[in-house]
């Protein structure tokens, strides 16, 4: 069966992506493209330079580093040829038994990962510190949903090969200038320390249930300081260190006189002096800085504690329904898994896709023409189309960009088509504009137009 | 056992990536954005749209569209989960039959099976003629070796839903403009038609063994006339043929001399006259924009012209010892394997990875720095350092570029990470400067220093 879809004849099924990928159009391109040249500036302007690693890397680079659920939602790749030959029959009754030996590679997962492996494999080649970012996309086998892609892009810059908090300034300094940059001047910083957190377990008498501990943390924002307290009886916490637990349940502006207050709150110890050593520094350098912005010191900020050593971080846009936008913190051994040992970090990646949806909740991308061209050159016949391409290569040759209408059609039907690709300008050429060397420019916007030379086209459109 | 490398531990063996793909380090990555941004501003300026497509494709998209050899090449992407609960047992003892059953994705091969796809699948959002550019990696599980890798990128321009030859010209005129801004301006663009090899293959008396003749003119540039001659006898062609075939086998200025001259050689056909049309339409074009770069009419180029319908372009650098940088054509039935007919189209596709290595060679990348910072600022003491932060921030706020050394080390290691990384300015600052709100500033390139004020600082480096 055939039928007539968008002018054209329809015989098949059309074709689809796989679920949870996008396919994106030039509108969505140009938006998208504003974000990344936004942040890429900022990182720029502070001195982190490009790097870029493979889409696919060692799957023994990979798993074991995002944890076993981390590892289910690796996207594999089947190795080429006869992929079964590394196999033996009763290898392929399971799956799990099965994977290793018919697909040695993977998709990369992040960009965290990928730059620790780059940075030991290319380490006599780096000047320490080394300030790299990275703009690329990964994959991850998720449930697709609202928000949640198998394909999306990560904006990351890392500083490696240094301890100092300068670094967590910088840090701090670039979310306030991309967000700023993008309109969303309301957005909210919050900071805690791994081994502030430390302290806390310590301070509620659970030292050793600091795990635990930040499970339950991660939860706040979800289920609240009840949920939290619910969650943490059921690990076998008491109620005495629930209550010792409730005035770290708080968000306040990180400043000397917070630092006091929580110092007064925990029991000494290294974790506590270091956690509140780094949070001063920070301070003295965001100061330092001349740093307006507000930060906020927020207990129950965890981010799955995994690899942080140091400060965490995490940026929400507040009121948009989505969740953080950007998040990092420090590492100090991050390398650790493949062989070198105490190579510091500290890092940030913005979620592009995130910020995207609430830019254009908030309807931020207004002033954006996904239209390259200023103008689209019509013609009344073969002569004047000619003619349109001269006038064409001079535009061009003066940076403008344009397009001539490539067919012989009505003139209606050109005008249409400047319409729905929302040309700033049209052009018009029939005999007497060739005869006078001459171009009846309209503005599309304002519907004025008078004829003039191409020399006045150029001044009015550079 | 434990080695020193690079200032760090190193307990195990050095992580790699996957055979035939590459991490782009910061000096690869500023050369390589240099090529991708110099062909973007030009695609541009022609009116072309960015568009992107997911890294993974259904497989039922890319099979069977790059030919046999193609579908080998497929990179696949396991199922996530349990991948054999699809398969039976019996189907596991060959990887072809077990193939479709446990990898229904696939890496893209190319840009330009799902640019078809994306058109059909999106033809009712898109204004058409449809102008897109891509720029993304594809994959491919190809032998790795000089020059070939199996991850690498192409940045496609094409136009879709026109059959003018205004396409065409466009595409030469922004070949052109690309070679020319790369300083690569003796570039060699060869062209030729589909219509006229069939045109040819009629005069020579093999109308029905198309396919043989463009297989063997696909070898003229290793094999020779000769070569093509011994390839066409063995496949059936006889002695006479072989000499109708030898005029043809040349590359000529591209003009109406020409035109004329291979129009005495030919038969006249349907073929002939569309493809000399066609050319003569090129040319009226190409006139009419003032285009002076020459064109050459090429009749051993043929570059497997499965879906070529057209006119086939083929760009090189001569003496570069690479082949084609670039190539394209028009396909006026692309979609067809989509269930969408007669959706004409013609576009070309830069392979990057080849120009860079050929300005490599050329030492065009002289002028590109890879450092984002114009100037590092060195302290020698704590307050020094505070200092700085505050210089960089007010820097930063005038659009420069610049980075503090970020630990209390010796002047003499900040200024060797400074002459590492190439900076072009080092700011020093002691007591002397932060008491009179100044700043030393050295040229690492001439050497000379004197001691300024902030506002002088911005002045030079703005």
């Amino acid at each position: 069966m055939q039928k007539k879809i968008g002018g054209y004849l329809c015989a098949m099924q059309t074709p689809t992506i796989p679920k949870g990928t996008r396919d994106f159009l030039p509108g969505h391109m140009s938006r998208r493209k504003h974000i990344l040249k936004t942040i890429e500036n900022v990182y720029l302007k502070f001195g982190f330079m490009p790097i870029e690693t493979p889409a696919m890397e060692n799957i023994s680079t990979l798993t074991g580093k995002y944890g076993e659920e981390g590892d289910k939602l690796l996207f594999r790749i089947l190795n080429s040829g006869d992929f079964l030959s590394k196999s033996k029959e009763n290898d392929r009754n399971d799956a799990w038994t099965l994977l290793p030996k018919i697909a040695e590679k993977g998709l990369r997962y992040d960009l965290t990962v990928p730059l620790a492996r780059f940075v030991v494999q290319h380490r006599n080649d780096l000047q320490f510190p080394f300030r790299r970012y990275q703009m690329q996309p990964v994959w991850r086998a998720d449930r697709p949903q609202k928000g949640r892609y198998r394909e999306f892009w990560q904006c990351d810059a890392d500083i490696i090969g240094s301890k100092s908090l300068t670094g967590e300034a910088d840090l701090v300094a670039i979310y306030n200038e991309v967000f700023l940059n993008l309109k969303l001047s309301d957005y909210e910083l919050r900071i805690n320390h791994r081994r502030l957190l430390e302290a806390v377990a310590e301070t509620i008498g659970y030292p050793d249930n600091f795990k635990e501990l930040t499970i339950a943390l991660d939860k706040y924002d979800k289920i609240g300081a009840d949920g939290v307290a619910r969650e943490l009886i059921s690990s076998g916490f008491n109620e005495e260190a629930i209550e010792k637990l409730r005035p770290f349940l708080a968000k306040q502006v990180l400043n000397e006189a917070t630092i006091s207050r929580w110092e007064s709150m925990v029991i000494s110890s290294d974790s506590s002096s270091t956690a509140f050593k780094d949070l001063r520094d920070l301070i003295t350098y965001l100061e330092a800085m001349d740093h307006k912005a507000t930060l906020y010191l927020d207990g129950t900020l965890a981010r799955g504690l995994d690899y942080y050593t140091g400060c965490i971080f995490e940026a929400t846009i507040p009121n948009s329904g989505i969740g953080s936008v950007s998040g990092g913190g420090r590492y100090d051994d991050l390398t650790g898994v493949f062989g070198v040992k105490d190579m510091p970090g500290v890092g940030i990646s913005f979620g592009i896709d995130r910020i995207y949806d609430i830019m254009e909740e908030r309807n931020l991308f207004d002033e954006i023409n996904e239209n390259p061209s200023k103008i689209l050159l019509c013609h009344f016949e073969e002569s004047s189309m000619l003619y349109c391409m001269k006038v064409a290569s001079q535009l061009r040759a003066e940076g403008i960009g344009c397009e001539v209408y490539p067919d012989r059609k009505k003139i209606a039907r050109q005008f249409d088509y400047a319409n729905k690709r929302n040309f700033e300008y049209v052009g018009v050429v029939g005999e007497n504009e060739v005869k006078e060397e001459k171009m009846t420019l309209k503005n599309m916007k304002s519907g004025i137009q008078d004829t003039v030379t191409i020399a006045e086209i150029i001044k009015r459109l550079a």
